[in-house]
């Protein structure tokens, strides 16, 4: 088998074999197939695209290129949720002991990463004393016991899903739905879970700016998913503007404890319920959707979703206590209002550009050595379709510097407000199963 | 600027710009940008193309990346030919005196090249003494004096071009018309003719095989060469079947030295003819393609050219006399007939299969260092459209090998006889002027 054939034979459209894309996959892996190769074939592949078949099989390949993670010391249905990520998203730390609390196991790998605020891990070092360096034996245990625990990533997972995204980062070749689909579920599948729920994405604060392109993705997504034996469904859901009303480490902390409590923003409420409950379906907690939903609101409602946070982080050190009392959590020092110019309808909220901000302020890393001001964020009191007076504060900043001039003004640029109706965005655009 | 940016915007279907083409070429050359960024661009390019502008571009920063030859020393307009290559394609050799000896200008670059056969410097040195390892300087007082001199290539020229087939050779993207056609020409224009005559062929021993792909290709180069002030022109010739009789070094000597005198395969010399008129009124020694057919006729019936081969090869230390005598040049041992197995028309030889069987016999070169038996190869006696006896010789083998089974096999296979009537191909396609 030569490397040029498959370049060929995938440049004139037609479909390549498993063997082919195994031998391209080990080859590159080992070190064996040059770059120059790949990225012609990743072109290639970016114009004639790949069947389900073929992107099953190149994410098989991308999983047993490194290692896997063994879940099955846990007893049930592992479920894990994948969201391609967006502004202002709280969701993993809301759903994790949500669904937990009603008996789905939640074994959580997580990352730091770089964007608008910090991953998982870094908003649950919000926490005094949480910490995520436990080993495999402390994470199963722990979730067996208490069933939920993050750890953060270790192991050589999918090798080549990072080289070949390393490659597409200087090629021109990240767009490419084939590419996309298989890097994040050949990580998804590695990560050992039996069933994984997405959310996908859309609007101008993703990756996927067209609704579109997002069912593309969730369904080239559930397709592989589910050809690889894993259950896979996904939801696509809005991110024209941040979800929830929190941007930042801590601030978002809180924000999730106000939502098991009931007390959270609406659009971050219905998005955990609505991915809780096809979380809850697959792990056979329920049999239906409407079962599953009205488990977790009861679960809201009763405290045992807020309870089960407190026992997450209790048992991976955290101080528990500022579950009850969230202003325990790191504060900024200044908090800045950004009152409105003018009275109407909110228009428009730069997801991209809110974010942008926030990571100004230092919520977030623009290089893997940027340090994270767990404090600082920004938390909107408007959103889409709300009316506002002139005077009002849009949002409040959360600060650890006293001058945010330049922080304000792109914060103003981002918000329009007109004098026409405005209807809020839809929240869930669609539900896409196999 | 960013190689990034020029990918991404060649990948989205946009025009380059001459400074983005530029930056890539001179970037690559001088081994600041990495080949997996180039093959992701020649995939991108292969995939959308390039306008005639960019291609211009294109072939223009190759020319300028490496030497270019001065000519202007030679007085007149010279004139290259240069065909895209063939199976028995003795033109060059025919067209350098003949053309030569009404008043153009030929100042050859020639090389040796892999293929059936050798390139045209191995076949002149069929001939006993000649060289062409000139000075620069020599060779254009030969040019000035004779009106004709070829000399070996030398100096740096288009290293970009180097660079960019190998690169190409190993990620399928040879076969894309833009860098085809700027590949070629960058070769030529650095060459440093004035005017050029482009031979560009079709059919199953042509690299373009279909006729829409080699007008493509005519039509690309003429637009390339006129754009970067060369008069450019090119001839659609057919490659269906070898063109003359003789595939083989010696041999194709020896049937260039019949054309010159009158008495060669009638498609060489119609070609020979098609293609010098061409030179002829391109040098300015004609003001019409039929007056110059009717020097260009007139030189051969009155032993001009043939004149003009002698002092040619005699002015490069060759041995004249084998003009007179051709039975003077390297003789094969053996010479083989091939006797048809049935009567009928000749409906098919196919020209690859052809050279492959004299590259067999050791008339060309499979690697770089493989040596050449200058002596050997193939002498056609029927051509398509052509009766047959069963019996009849087909060709002669000129082999030094006493055992030439597979090669007879190689050849029978290669020979289609029908009981049908069979038209001969058409040999000139068509014209391209700008």
């Amino acid at each position: 088998m030569r490397m040029y054939d498959i370049i060929e034979k995938k440049r004139d459209g037609h479909e390549l074999s498993k063997a082919e894309i195994n031998f391209f996959i080990k080859g590159y892996t080992e070190g064996e197939i040059p770059d120059y190769q790949v990225s012609a074939l990743l072109m290639a592949i970016y114009f004639q695209d790949m069947t389900e078949e073929e992107r099953a099989n190149l994410t098989d390949s991308m999983v047993k290129s490194g290692d896997q993670i063994d879940l099955s010391p846990i007893s049930g249905i592992k479920v894990d949720k994948h969201s391609t990520g967006g502004v202002g998203d709280t969701t993993t730390l809301v759903l994790a002991p949500l669904v937990a609390s009603v008996g789905v196991p939640v074994a959580k790998m997580s990352g730091r990463g770089l964007g608008h605020t910090g991953g998982t891990v870094d908003k649950l070092e919000a926490v005094s004393g949480f910490h995520v360096e436990i080993s495999n034996d402390e994470f199963i245990g722990l979730v067996n016991k208490n069933k939920v625990a993050v750890v953060g990533q270790s192991g050589n997972l999918t090798p080549a899903d990072k080289k070949l995204y390393s490659l597409r980062d200087v090629t021109a070749t990240v767009n490419s739905i084939p590419l996309i689909a298989s890097s994040i579920m050949s990580k998804k599948i590695a990560s050992g879970a039996d069933a994984i729920v997405l959310d996908v994405k859309t609007g101008a604060g993703a990756f996927m700016k067209d609704l579109d392109d997002a069912r593309d993705l969730a369904n080239a997504m559930v397709s592989i998913g589910n050809r690889v034996g894993r259950n896979t469904m996904a939801i696509i859901s809005d991110m024209s503007q941040p979800l929830g009303n929190a941007i930042g480490n801590a601030l978002e902390v809180k924000e999730a404890i106000d939502t098991l409590k009931g007390k959270g923003p609406d659009d971050l409420t219905e998005l955990s319920l609505t991915l809780g409950s096809q979380m809850v379906v697959l792990a056979k907690k329920a049999s239906s959707i409407e079962e599953a939903r009205e488990k977790l609101k009861e679960n809201i409602s009763n405290g045992k979703a807020f309870e089960q946070f407190k026992i997450f982080l209790k048992s991976q050190g955290g101080d528990a206590a500022i579950a009850d009392n969230p202003e325990l959590l790191p504060k900024a020092s200044y908090k800045i209002e950004l009152p409105a110019k003018v009275s109407g309808t909110i228009e428009e909220i730069i997801a991209d550009d809110i974010g942008t901000a926030a990571m100004l302020l230092g919520a977030g890393r623009a290089t893997k050595e940027s340090e994270i001001d767990l404090a600082v964020g920004i938390v909107l009191h408007k959103k889409i379709g709300d009316l506002v007076e002139e005077g009002e504060s849009l949002l409040t900043i959360h600060a650890n510097q006293d001058s945010v001039e330049e922080v304000k003004e792109k914060l103003y640029a981002s918000i329009a407000i007109t004098k026409n109706d405005v209807k809020a965005p839809t929240l869930i655009y669609d539900t896409v199963t196999k």
